[in-house]
């Protein structure tokens, strides 16, 4: 059978990881494009008239072609169209959608950036550098005592707002940043991990063009 | 007549700014509690009940008094309660997201970090102030590219997505950007401004608690 939707990402880019967890944990087997960043895949025209931003992931929903992209957006779009970890009801989706744009102005360029870094796709001086180290560690303090006595960021079950602010802390440590500190975040870390269709980030996405669905 | 929303902003604030716009535009009335940053009221607990971010604004609904925190998403929920701007259709509606996530990934920090440095809120180093420069520049460009040929960002109506990055361009010049050379995003400045209901930043929010109601 043809899965519905059809990602075009790149295995080593969180934003794609988040996207690509969502769909597993939903259990929705999709069709992976691999968009080689080495090569500036996400550059061309043919990309680019489906991902006006020029970044990965970008999301095709088969039903009528569209494109979706920016992923904090693709999860709650996901979280709609298949009734899954949006929330209860439209107050817990308007505070999944509020933690989603906290991550994107505090947490995410922070951790991302420094892993860039670290990796070397990105130069930054040591000022700016540190600057992103001290304000990612704030963002994830914050995060921690957030965390105190709650299961999940959002009322009683797993949202979009775990789901993504998971895909960029998975990745915290290749940045530079420690969490075993935070025992908050460690304890919800875990009960993402525990959850059926879970895949981390090295068994999510693969290096090529392929079918992929939940174990 | 007691209005439906209470908003809890600071007039030099661009996320409050937006906000405000937004109800203005949409001929909302509403209160308008000021929080003074200076003296440090958004960290005060009694605020951070309402605001789990300690940041201003929150916009309280009377309906049934619950807070909405973030300024995108509260531009998104009051589209979606007042049926005003969000857009023709679920495509529409999830394209208005996009721009808001890439407003907070790749244009709002850069502009307001740099108006912020100008005012003396903010201290960065000579390298991380450039930074920012260079960032919010890029970002202005892509946007001015985009607009070519386009009246509104989503379909052919104004959208939260053109408020909520209105509510950041509004301070560019604060922070040392120069929009003169972006024809695009001036000829849209200036549709936005044509709106009924449209207030400049000096005019929308004031210093102290009042009933606002646009003009």
């Amino acid at each position: 059978m043809t899965p519905r939707f059809e990602l075009h990402a790149m295995a080593r880019s969180g934003p794609s990881y988040a996207v690509g967890l969502m769909l597993m944990l939903c259990r929705e087997p999709f069709d992976y494009r691999h968009v080689d960043l080495y090569k500036g895949e996400h550059r061309a025209p043919a990309y680019m008239e489906k991902n006006r931003f020029g970044v990965v992931p970008t999301l095709i929903d088969r039903t009528d072609g569209h494109s979706y992209v920016q992923s904090a957006s693709i999860l709650q779009y996901l979280a709609e169209v298949l009734g899954k970890f949006g929330g209860g009801d439209a107050k817990q989706r308007a505070e999944a959608r509020e933690w989603l744009f906290w991550c994107w102005d505090r947490l995410a360029p922070n951790l991302y950036r420094s892993r860039g870094m670290r990796l070397g796709f990105r130069q930054f001086s040591f000022d700016t550098a540190h600057m992103y180290f001290n304000e990612g560690s704030s963002a994830l303090k914050f995060l921690d005592e957030q965390l105190a006595g709650r299961e999940w960021l959002v009322g009683s079950g797993m949202t979009v707002a775990d789901i993504g602010l998971y895909g960029v802390i998975a990745f915290a440590s290749i940045g530079g940043f420690d969490v075993s500190q935070l025992p908050n975040v460690l304890g919800w870390m875990k009960r993402i991990e525990a959850q059926p269709g879970f895949a981390a980030p090295q068994n999510c996405l693969p290096g090529e063009s392929k079918l992929v669905a939940a174990a």
